[in-house]
This record gives structure tokens, sequence and C-alpha cells, in this order.
């Protein structure tokens, strides 16, 4: 009931502090047999990492992940998959003055109005690193859907922006996953240069997903595009969702939507289409600023290394629906 | 598991296809010994039904809901309310030809690949008719959090749009909730011209909640805003969702938003501020154009009759972290 | 959180109080497309309505169902299936008297200090009334597993004992249940005796699932076993439950058992191992006794209504579990 | 979907194989505020370590529980709270030769025949070992009920039996939990001799829950009996579960009971009504006989470390209806 769970088929629960002993999460629902691999569920890791954006400084301990549980010999035994990440770059110091320093936009004074006690020492849970646990189960969701593709691109940043999304998912947009080529060094020295006068940026994510078989989604309440809202707006930066033309629909009349399906994004009355899924959330910059952002350890957009998160949590939300599906087709 | 369900607390059980014997709910969690009223109830029901928008015929009949259970001597007994509201207005005629009429962005086709089978005379649960669940819903949820108040305004209908939000949620902008004052005739006049031409619109709605307490939501998955999200995109013809500054973050620089609390629409870190929450969701317009929008039942714009829709997710997902956080406050 | 839906994949959601318009249900994770027989519906609700029992009078009129929703064609169309029972049989007359009148055993009092508001016309949601929405529930569930045989036997009443499950699960042991041929008229004569002197007995049950596929169930808190005995539990008047050998387990050594597999009634480490399930369960006797035991609707033993009730919860439990396994073997 | 969470409000979340890198929990839904003791949580854990019992002996490392989350300088914080005990003692040695060892009555082959493939170096998540998560649960549980007193008594195993439940519950009977003084002695002969046998038993086992409020449980599917039935029979080597008069009730007629409030074990109508709950449950004998069962690490009788996580399971299904309870009281 406190919402540190997500998923009904396939379901993460998350754990941790930003400045506790570490951040896990497990991972249940998870079907037994399939293979796994420290390798890709670390590289995935790695794509979240601080450490990938001009400007911010990597940790010196990479965020080297521990499997606790449910697999065995190389394979997933079905069973609840924990794992754990120690939190090892903590700054030592004053964290008194923190105390008492109540971040706008963040949970830090909502989180004392509602627990009347909170671990002042850093955002606790609601702090970027809990975003570790989803990108460790997206990893696991994706081996429940090895045929579909979910793709995040950067559509728009500070002066950076676009509507082309690329026709080859498998293309390698990264570090920015901007969908330009060939604007990586100027996308560099602009974040470098927000870095310098304490400032921040958010900005656009489309997100696609391909080869999503017709059918996932339920009429009701558990709308694939319902859950997929969910899914993104439980992002701490994330602060609107949108799929298919989106607001767009506002200005278009009728006639004009109901003559090209790819309008609806790949999702049709709440129920996939089998086209693909197109989802666009915007991120706020971060409300660090000044002074304190110049430090190296807050990036100055956290959109790069959100993208391995909103993609985990699509997977997520994917793999959940393609296994409720699949109980009913016995 | 298949998504009829909304809530946790306090929890609304869906039922119903457009044009079987009839749409009910059953809501369960209300409280024990809180005065119920069926003409309040019914109000609420009359507010989203037929022939409130100009061009389109009442139904002959009113949705009179039947209160099977869970209320005795005008009391709510704690115990799970069943609502049932006979389908009255169902058309006569060749529905034959409606088996193959895969309507563009409904669920038509979509339930075909899903299920294999549905009920060709209508939309079935993916009809709008299933709204009705949600209104009762919702006034159920405005028993338990009766200080706090929920209001939608249609921001955006074609050339009607506007910004400003009305500072007294009181005052009454029936029937099409532009929030400024003198537009309704004009409204009318567009809206019938648009249902002359088989045309729709869709456009954009803003909701706020006052007298939220502060901290309701949870930081990891069940943020507030997440909740929010999936509540007003499970709704058929919602296509976006955003609160706060909501898509205009994408443009603004971190050292903004950052002096302007009202930048975060009452949620900081997932959870309620005490300040006003602000959402913003677009509609898409209904996809029935043509000859057969122009018959009497189809709105050229479902927005007015949405309005008691929209309020009462927002009000279910406010009494249901009401009463999560109350549990934890004893 | 008021627990009045039982399931996970296929769910049901009870509602009604004895006293008010109606008893119903939703069956919620029915697959799509299979066929439903409103006689067969109403030939298992037949099993537990009032007169089957020597002694006591049959309902003037017939529990008859009105489906809802979720039936098209006669077919299940995946959709919610509500189910709707109306309340005919109310007593007319005093109620007040009833106000205080606490009956020990029963939800009474209990309920009262919970809620502290209450229909007390009559049990409300404690009502044995409210089992209908299980047989209906049952009755469903037996659609998603045609290959499973359930099926319960009156073991013990009152003098009348055995330990002899049939071989046969076909054959027909009602009205009784007792699975010794000839023995109804005795049954009979001792029903009526104890109706005439105002008395009541319960006894034992034991219930045997044939067909059950091995590997339902789960290792942890799900475990098969878990999942039984809380659906059978949670009927108001069975105050015990055990499988297998039960609690004569308590009196054996373990090299005993370990060397008969049946010692274990079907479930090897909370998972079904394709045996026959053997359930046992204690029904008190009802506690309305004396004078007013001797009304017409008041039955001596309420065990051979309650077999449609058992077998309905085991079957839910094993289609739920059945559901649960086909998600994760796609 | 796979049964490795229990409860609501608050629930346990268990993961871990016997021989894998560790068993952990995550505890959510505690409140914050509260005073964490870790000697307290150690100290339950050890009561259910092995060497408790004669004949077995003490793992060579203590259970060492690791608190990763929720606690923050003495207390909760609200926050899940996830803890870690490593598997240190695991046996070195051809675990090839387990692969095809299948106990009787253990989950061995069912968990083939469910998942296909297993870590069959030990019982895997149907190891006693996973019971360690249910004591961790249990002691956080305690800490949200600290004015109920729940305990378990051994009142059966071979020749010792007894039906007289202390009157103090504060009374201690470890290690062996037999509520008859100056018998441990004898009993400590009775296993010592068991084990040289290579033989097993079971036995019968009384809860008593004292100082539970009136009110806790839900009058259909959720009956306090049903939960607490549920959380016992989850429990791999509990084969029964009754409460009050229980399988007695068979023998006795309905005057009688109704006459003496006690045969109804603190609840009635599947709701708490402020006496002591009695729950009673059997445990089978251990199938690990013969040869094998002469190793050290085997329990002739498990009960007297069953002891502790019986009453966790009790106490994790008050706590749990106590904050359901407190929701809808604000």
């Amino acid at each position: 009931m406190r919402g540190n769970s997500f998923g009904k088929m396939i379901s993460i629960t998350s754990f941790g502090e930003s400045h506790g002993p570490g951040i896990g999460v497990v991972v249940d629902g998870v079907p037994p047999g399939l293979d796994f691999s420290l390798d890709s569920l670390a590289a995935e890791l790695k794509r979240r990492a601080p450490g990938q954006v001009a400007g911010t400084t990597a940790r010196k301990e990479a965020d080297l992940p521990e499997v606790l549980s449910g697999v065995f010999e190389g394979k997933t035994l079905g069973t609840p998959i924990a794992v754990l990440i120690r939190n090892t770059n903590q700054r030592s110091g004053d964290y008194e003055k923190l105390k008492s320093d109540y971040r706008p936009g963040h949970a830090d004074e909502t989180t004392m109005k509602k627990y009347g006690v909170r671990d002042h020492r850093g955002g606790g849970r609601s702090s970027g690193r809990e975003t570790i646990a989803r990108v460790i189960g997206g990893y696991f969701a994706s081996l429940v859907i090895p045929s579909i593709e979910v793709k995040g691109f950067m559509m728009k940043m500070g002066p950076f922006e676009t509507e082309e999304i690329p026709k080859d998912l498998k293309e390698d947009f990264s570090p920015y996953y901007f969908p330009i080529k060939g604007k990586d060094k100027e996308i560099r020295d602009y974040l470098l240069n927000l870095k310098k006068e304490g400032e921040s940026r958010g900005g656009k994510v489309t997100i696609v997903a391909r080869g999503v078989p017709a059918g996932l989604g339920e009429p009701a309440f558990d709308k694939l595009k319902a859950d997929l809202a969910k899914s993104l707006l439980s992002i701490g930066a994330v602060v609107s969702f949108s799929f298919g033309l989106g607001e767009k629909m506002a200005d278009l009349e009728g006639s004009v939507i109901s003559q090209d399906r790819a309008s609806f994004g790949g999702i049709e009355g709440g129920i996939s289409n089998g086209e693909d899924i197109t989802l666009h959330v915007t991120f706020k910059p971060t409300s660090t600023v000044g002074d304190k952002a110049k430090e190296g350890r807050h990036d100055p957009c956290i959109i790069p290394r959100a993208i391995p998160v909103v993609e985990a949590m699509v997977k997520l939300v994917l793999a959940d629906h393609f296994l409720r599906q699949s109980a009913y087709e016995f």
C-alpha cells in the first residue's frame, strides 16, 4: 500500500534510500528458464550511471549489481530475483545543514509532511538513485518480451529539437539520444555551459515500442495508455505524458485524425493495435540551480541518464500486459 | 487482472456493456455512517447524461440509478455499494452490419484482436457509457473527502481558448465549463454547426483540486501524479496528461521554475504539498464523423459531458490516497 | 481493501445485504468465448437454495439469477460478468426488536463494533445468503477448468459418520452428500427431529478435486493449501481446514507418512502434484437454537446447502491458479 | 502474482533460495517513527535458528540480519525496510546426486513440474530457511501493534500432550514451548532418541493472541479467520488450521456452543470480538527420515523452531488488519 511495488504479473518491489546502505529491487514474476547475463544487466545500469553526461563526474566505483536470488547456473528460476547495489559514493561531511534544506520541486518538504521523519542526508526514496531499481526491472522485462524493441529519444533540450523519429530503432544515438546525427559535440558544449552557469534544462522524450502484439491492454481502467502513463509519471522529473498525436489532438478536427491511424500511437480503445507505440513525456529541469548545481555530481540535464529509465518502465508495462494476456490464452 | 477495478482503499469495480442489460459499479471501501443522497447522486449522473450539449438528443429516459446494496436508512454501511443503471435507450434495428464496422480510434478492432469475440451492437466495455460507473464512484469518493473541491474546466475547444482558471471554484460554468462568462451562446452555435457538418472536436481540460492536505501520494511508484495520470488516461478519449506547468517545462530554465512553487501544480516529489493541484488533459475529437455523426445521439464534442467523469476520477484518486495515508496515522 | 473481492486472475466481487434489494457478484477474468448456460447456473444455485433439507421451507420464489453483463449470444465476452439475484423473501414485521439482538457466533455484535452501523434486519453481509455470490463464481470457474472435478461430501453429521470417499466422483449423493447409499431417510428423520427440538448440528465435509494438473500453487505465501484454506475459512460456519491426513499427522511418525504419498492430499511443497486433492473442513452448528430455530427458514444443519458453496470456493482457487500458471507458460 | 508477497497494508516480499547468496525480505507499510532495535530483531531470529533443539547442531555463524533500508537513526522511515541474511553455512560437496533426489512431501518434484528448473542444491524457495523472512516481518508487525501479545505453544508432540494454555502469556516456556513446566528434560531426551533413530515427529501448536481490539477482519472473504488460516497454511509443514473449538464443533450441539462465547475463539462472523483469539495448527513430521535424518542439521521435530514463525505470521495478519481498520477510522 506504500507504493513501492509496480506491476502485477511481473512486478518490481524497490527499496533503498540514496544515502543508506544500498538500493535494491525484487523482481517477481520472471518466467523460469530464461537466460540471464550479468554483463547485459551491468551494461543497462551503466547507461544510467553518473558521468555519462558532459560536465558531470562519474562515481569512483561503478554501480555493481549483486544478484541475491532467483538465478541459478545462468538461468532464471521463476522465483523472485533480488538485486542489490551498494551505495558507495556517499558524501562525507556536514549533513546537519541539510536537515532543513527543503529543495523546491523535490520531496524534501512533502516527505516531512507525510512521514514526520526522513533521511535528510539526501533524497531518500525520492532520489533519482531509486531509478536503479527500475532499470534492473526493465532488464528482466526485456527477457520476457525479446521481440519487442523499446527505444527512447531526446526530442528537445534547450535549442536542440526535432520531430523526426529514426526509422531504424537499432541505430545507436547514445550518449544523448538526440536523433539527429552529428550534434553530439554541440550538445556537449551546451551542457558544459549550462553546468558552468549553474543552470539546468528539461526537455522532451519520445519512446517508440516496436513489435508489440495487438491485444495488449484492458478496455476499462488498465488501458495500455493508462498503465504506460502511470509508469512514466512515476519517474520523479516527468511532468507530462501523451501518446500518438497527443496535445495536438486539441487542434485537429475529427475528420482529419480518423483518416490516419498513426494518430492513435499504436493504441486504440486502450488496447495495442500492432502498430508502433509512440509515447511522449516532458522532463522538468532539475531544480538544483546556482552554486550548488556547479558541483560535479549534478546533471545540468538528466534526460540522457533518464532514457534507460523510461525505456525500462515501458518494458515493464509491456511485459506485464503480455503475461496478463497470456494467462487467458491457454 | 482484467482491469475492471480501480483504487485500493476505495475501489470501483465496473461492469456492463453499452448494449447489454445495464451498466453498474461496485464501490467498495466507503467508510460507514456517511450520509447518502440519491438526489445528489442522480444530479451528478445527469451532468454526464446525453442531451447536455447543443445538437444532441437527451435519452428518453434518464439514467436512473438503483442502489442495490451498502446503504441503509440513508447511511453508508461500510459494505460494498452496488449501483445499477439499466440500458433503456437501445437502438433497434440491424446490428448485423455493425459486426465488421471497425471505427478508427475505437476499440472495435482491437477488442476482436484481444478477445476474438465482442458485443458488436455498440462499444461494449469501451463505450463512453462505461463512464457512468466512474461518476457514481466519484460521488461516493466525495463523501470521503468533503472538504476537497475538484472542478474541471474546458480550457480549449475549437476557437474557444483561455488559460485563466476561475479563482472561485464554486462558481457554476455549466453546461460547457468554459471559464469565461458570456460565451455559452457562441459555443452552442459552434457545436450546432459542427454537428450539422458531421464534424467533431476535442480540446483541453484543466482540473483543479483545492483543499488537498499535504502528504498524499507515495514517493516511488504510486506518486500522486502517477495515479492521477493513470486515472485520467483510463478515460477513452484522453490522449495527454500533465500537471503544473506541464509541457511548458521543456522550454524553461531550472532557475525560473525553482522560484515559483506554482510550477509544480501542488505536487512535489510525487506528494501533495497542500497547494491547489492543477492537472491538464487533452481530449481527442471523437472519430465518429461524416453522416453517422449527424445522428442525434452523437456528440460533436464530448468534453462537456466528460467533465464530471474527469472530476470523478480525480476524486477517487484523492479519496484513495487520503484513506491510504489515514491507515498509517493511527 | 474491504475484502469483498476474492481471486486474482479470476475474481469475484460480492455485494448485497441479506435484507437489501439483492445479492450480486461481479465475476472478472473469465476468458472470452466460453459457453454459458443460464440453466446450468440456475441448477447450481438451486443446490444451495433453502428447502433442500428436511424441515426447512423453500422460498416461495426461486433465486433467479439475472446476468447483467459479460455474456453475449451464449458466450462469455471476456468482460466482467455481473449477476444479480433479488431478495424476494424478506420477512415483514417488527425489525426494531432485532436491533439489539446480537446472536452469539454471528457477526451482529462485531459488525457494530467494526462499523458502528448495520442493517439490523438480518445478517447483512455476514448472512449465509452472501454465499450465492460464491456459487455463481464457482459456476464460471468451472468453465475455465472443465476437466477438473470438484465434489464435496458430508462425512460426519450427528450420528452419521464415515471415512470412505466414493471412488466415482460422478455418482450423485444429493441431497445430503453423505457418501453411504441408503441413509437418506435416516438422515432426513434425524434432521426433522433436530428441527422439532430447536437444536442444530455441524459436522465434517471432505472435498475431492480430481484432474488437477501438477504445478498449481506457488512455493511461498500463495501455496495451494494456503489459498484453499483461506477460501474455505472465508465461509461463515467453517471452523477448521486440513488436507491429506490433516490432524492425524500429529500422531504419526515421519517414517510412516513418507512412505505413502497419499498422506499429502495431492499437495507437496504447496504445489499440486497431479494426484487427487483432498480437503477437510469442519462446520460449526448454527448458533440459532431454541424456539427461534423452529421457524421454517432455519436449517438444523447447513452442510447440505453448504456443499455447493465449498465446491465453488475450491473451483475458484483452482481456476485462479490455473490461469496464474498459464500466464507464465507462453 | 508469484505469491512471494504477503499482506496489504503491511506486506512482506520474501526472496532467496536456501543455497543461494542469501535470504531476504522487504517489509513495506511499516509506519514511520517507530523505534527499531537490531538486538530485538536478532533475538527473534535466534529463536528460529538451528541448534535450539536437542540433537541438532547450531550453524557456525549466526543468522546476522543486515538492514539495507527503511531505518535511520534508530527509527523507521515509513519506507520499505529490506533485511538481508547471507547464507553462510552451505554444504560443500556433491550436489549432483541431489538433482534427482525428490523427497516425498517436499517441493522437489512439484517444483520441477511447475518451473522445469530448480536450484537442486537444497529446498530453494520451499526450504524452511525462507521462514527467516517471516520472522523479520513479524518483528516489524509487532512494532505496529505493541499492545497485542501473540504466543505459540507446543500442545502435542509424541507422548507430550496438554490442552491447558497458560494464563500468563508472558511466562517463558522456551525452548520447547510446551506449557507444562518441568518437562524440558524429558522432551529433550525424547528428541535425542528420535534423532538417533532417524525418526521424526510433528505435533500440534496453539497460538493465543491477546489484546486484539474488536472489529478487526472483514465480513466476506477477508474474514480474520480466513486470513489467519492462509498465513499459517503458507508455512510448509502446517497441515491443518482451526480456531476456538475447531474440529470439536463437529461433535457438539448448537445449544451447547451458543452458551459459551469462548467456543468461537475470539472471532465472530469473521471479525475479532475483543476476546483472546485462539488458533490451532497441526505440523506434519518432517519427511526426512532414516540415515539422512541422523545428520546434525536435521530437526527430528521442527515445532520449537517453528513457534516464532507461526507467531510472526499471526502478528503480520493482525497488524495488517489493524492498519486496514485504521484507514477507515479517520
